[in-house]
Formats: C-alpha cells, structure tokens, sequence
C-alpha cells in the first residue's frame, strides 16, 4: 500500500465488497495515519472532489475518497435517509479493515458524518463539518435546490450554489471546476435521479425532523472542526454557528465572501486549517 | 535594527516621543516586513502579554508592544474613551516612523483597532480582533468586572476572567501567568486606578453607545481576522460572530473550552491561525 505519488486525478479507482455492497473509492497518501474519510455532498461523486484540497492533505497522511451506496459507481441503493447512508458508510470503513478514522463531511456529508461520530463514536477520532447543518437545522433548503437547479442558463449549478456572485468567488469557482475536469480516463459516473432523489429527501428530512437537546451534538465528543462560507445560501453559516455552541470541543472557522463551496474557492486556508486540527496533538478537552 | 534574538522576555524596553507623550515599547522580530502593533488589554502593561504568542509572532516579523498614553511607562493620561486611544496610538505609530501596520487589538485594543482601521485605514494592512466587541456591542461587562475584581480568593482575577472552569483551562491559564512572570528585570509598572478607570470608562462606553448602521465596522475594508473563546464571558463570542456578518472581508475563529483569553490558552493554534492569516497574498475581496 505505498500510493505516495497518486493524487485524485491519477489514482486508480479501486472497489471493495461490504455484506451488501461493492464500493468504489479511492485511496491517497501514504500508508501510515489516521486515514481521513471524505463524506461527500448532495449529487457529487468522487471526482466533484477538489483535487486542490485533497492532494493537499494526502500529502502527510492516507486519504479516503469513496462512493456511498448507489452513488457512482458504487452498487446498490441509495437510501433516502442519513441514518441508512452513515451505516453505509460504516460498512465501508469496516469492509477497509480500519478500526479507527478522521472524517471530512460536506455537505449531506457532514449530516452523515455527525450521525457516525454520534452513532459510531469509536470508530472516529476527530470530525471535520463543512458548510452542513445539526438535525432540525434548516427548512428552506427546498426552495433554494429547486430555484439554482431551474436556472438553466448556468453552466453548471455549483456556480451559483457553491460561491458568491462576486468576481472574486465566480473566477474561483471556474477555477474549482477547471481541476475537477481534469481526470479523463476512468472518471466517475454522473449521478441521475435515482440517487439525487432519495439524497434530496435524506437531507431535507435531515434538517426538517427536530434533535430534542441537540441529542446528536451532544453525543459527539471527539474534536471538530466546524466550517462554513459567509454568505452560504444552502446552509447559512447560522447552522455551524449553532452547531459549534452545542459541541463540547469544536472550532469554528468562517470565510470570507464564500458561498457553500468555502472549502474550495478557500482551499489553502482550508487545508491549512484542517492539517493543524488534525496535527494538534491534544485539545482542550 | 537586527534585533533577531530577542524575545518580550529579553527585549530592552525602549522610549519614543511623539508631541505630547513618551511612549514605552518593546521591538521584537527581524526589521523586514510589515510590523504587527498590539493594542493591550484593560488594566495590561507589556509584559502582560503572553511570551508564547508574542515570540512566535515575532519569528519572521516585527512585532511592536507598547504602552498607550499613561498606562505603564509611558508618560500622559490615560483617556477615557476610545477615539482618544486610538489618536494616541495613532501617534505611537506616527512617532516610529511606519507607514503602514497590522493591529492586534485584544479586548479593549480591540476596540481602539477598530478605530484606528475605520478613521485612519490608510495606515492599517490587516487586521486581527480578539475577545472584543463591536461598538455598542456589550452591556453587561460592567457587573461582569465588578464581580471578577471582588474575587479575593483567586490568585489573579484573570485566571476566573481569562480562561474557563475546566481543569484543563485553568491549567493552561497558570502557564499562561507563569510565562508572563519569566522577566524579572526591567518589568512594565502595573497600572493604578489613574489608568483603569478611565479604560473601564472608555470600554463601558464603547459597548453601550451604538453605532447606528454598524458605520465603524462597515469603514474597515482591510482584510479581518475576528477570534473569540467559546466561553467568554466579559465579551461573549456572540460579538465576535456579530462582528464577522458585518465585516465586509473577515474570517471568524472560535475556540473550544476557552475564556476572554482563549489566545493564550490556544496559543499554538493562535499563531498558526495569525500566521497563515498575515502571510496571505490576497484574501477573497
């Protein structure tokens, strides 16, 4: 297992069967570490990854990117609520033979990975969340799916989702799309609505469906490192906010002028954060 | 002016005179770059800052420590409101021949940072804001000082208003203590009741006199690094989240288990954060 030189782009996609399902991720970085699994967003797959931010942090220790159930290339069916994908994904780590990870949710992703850490604590050492929101977070996230998917005009509905309508986080977020184009061979499936819906229902149940006492961030006792963009109109940064309040060991860090997409228009600042967080030997507990 | 070698332990204190003041200060760091100017605390002298943050600071900068007017060896009175300390900084800065700064404010130099980069921005490069608050922000710190200074029982009134009640808190607020005790000659004079009545004037003031529109923040174009700890109770994070949504290009930091010093009991993190922040080329616009 030395993939020192492999990044997202020129990694071979590589498969590997649970009781259940043949998952499709793959794997960077050297071999010794914590290995960090990535939890993606709403419709992406391993390539929507930003190549800028996961070569960066595969660069000192093991990353994971993978495909959850009926995403991708992945078999099976996706399922249309996050207890159901985080136990997925909980098959996936144990099907790897990993008994302890990091985990980087975005998105949908960061609801599965707070209902790991939560459901699974063992199995995680320390969370990163970005741009996501605590159970009974967010309602109007409907409205706002519908409304940048029917702008047709666009092209490509993370431009508007993910960044800003300045200059800056637009030129930015090109430049983000630009590096996810770049793997031609062997790239990903595109998702359809066989995943998008179910993922469309997780999520929107998710944020809809009330957590008395914050029972599920309360749970979380490992480190976390909560992020958000300034101006995220999916999951306004008000949700990390929330969430770093009820946490009893997290850091919240905010970006400037960045929509959803905060962790890719921000990647050096990001990466940077996520290394020490995932370094820093001892937190205060 | 190669002063390398020196850290706030071992730095001779050295005196400028603007028109009306002499102002003692101490100058850390190598002389290229863009010197970082700290703006004290309530009650603070110089060696009230923490070694550990200054010195790593100071690593690839300069760093300037100074008294405002007529708090510890500098000559003049202290003013009771912060648009006066901020001309009086202003002054400092002027006097030391420098065109242009980064700020680090903490608490009460929070406030006179905010100042001095809306009045006098031209001077201002970046800019850091930690345990403050904005203009008419906070108006319960009155009882909260009261209350911490009637504790008789405590060591120092800033192990219960600096840093939380968890052991691991405390802890690190006796390093913290201890390091600012390592000099033993050539110390800063404490400050009487000359300089902190007119300073718990000014920051009483400051938070309860609004600042219709948020003018004061909505001025700063400079680039923001906004910091707090998760539990500070003088001026409680929610200022600094406050803060951040106003700001027009700031990032927010939050820090776990931490007090009004949460810099110090962080002050790995701190540097890393401040570091990474000042070294940035261009911040999102």
């Amino acid at each position: 297992m030395t993939e020192l030189d492999t990044t997202l782009e020129t990694a071979p996609t590589r498969y590997i069967e649970s009781r259940t399902i043949r998952f499709a991720y793959r794997r960077l970085g050297p071999a010794p570490g914590t290995p960090l699994v990535l939890l993606q967003h709403f419709s992406g797959n391993i390539d929507a990854w930003d190549p800028a931010v996961v070569n960066a942090l595969a660069a000192d220790r093991p990353v994971i990117a993978f495909d959850n159930a009926g995403v991708g290339r992945s078999s099976g069916q996706t399922p249309d609520n996050v207890e159901a994908m985080a136990r997925d994904a909980v098959d996936f780590i144990n099907a790897l033979g990993l008994s302890e990870v990091d985990l980087l949710g975005f998105s949908l992703g960061g609801c599965v990975a707070q209902q790991i850490a939560s459901e699974y604590g063992r199995l995680v050492r320390k969370l990163i969340l970005v741009g996501t929101a605590p159970k009974g977070g967010e309602e109007h996230l409907l409205a706002v799916l519908q409304q940048a998917f029917s702008q047709t005009d666009v092209p490509d509905p993370r431009l508007p989702l993910f960044f800003t309508a300045s200059d800056a986080s637009q030129s930015s977020g090109l430049a983000f799309l630009k590096r996810t184009k770049v793997r031609k061979d062997d790239r990903d499936t595109d998702n359809g609505n066989a995943v998008t819906d179910p993922q469309a229902k997780a999520l929107i149940s998710w944020c809809a469906t009330s957590d008395p006492d914050h029972g599920i961030l309360r749970a979380i006792r490992q480190p976390v490192l909560v992020v958000s963009g300034s101006h995220d109109t999916m999951l306004p940064a008000d949700n990390a906010y929330a969430m770093f309040k009820q946490l009893s060991n997290a850091q919240l860090a905010l970006y400037p002028d960045s929509g959803h997409g905060a962790l890719f228009q921000h990647h050096a600042l990001f990466v940077n954060q996520v290394r020490a967080f995932l370094d820093a030997r001892a937190m205060a507990a």
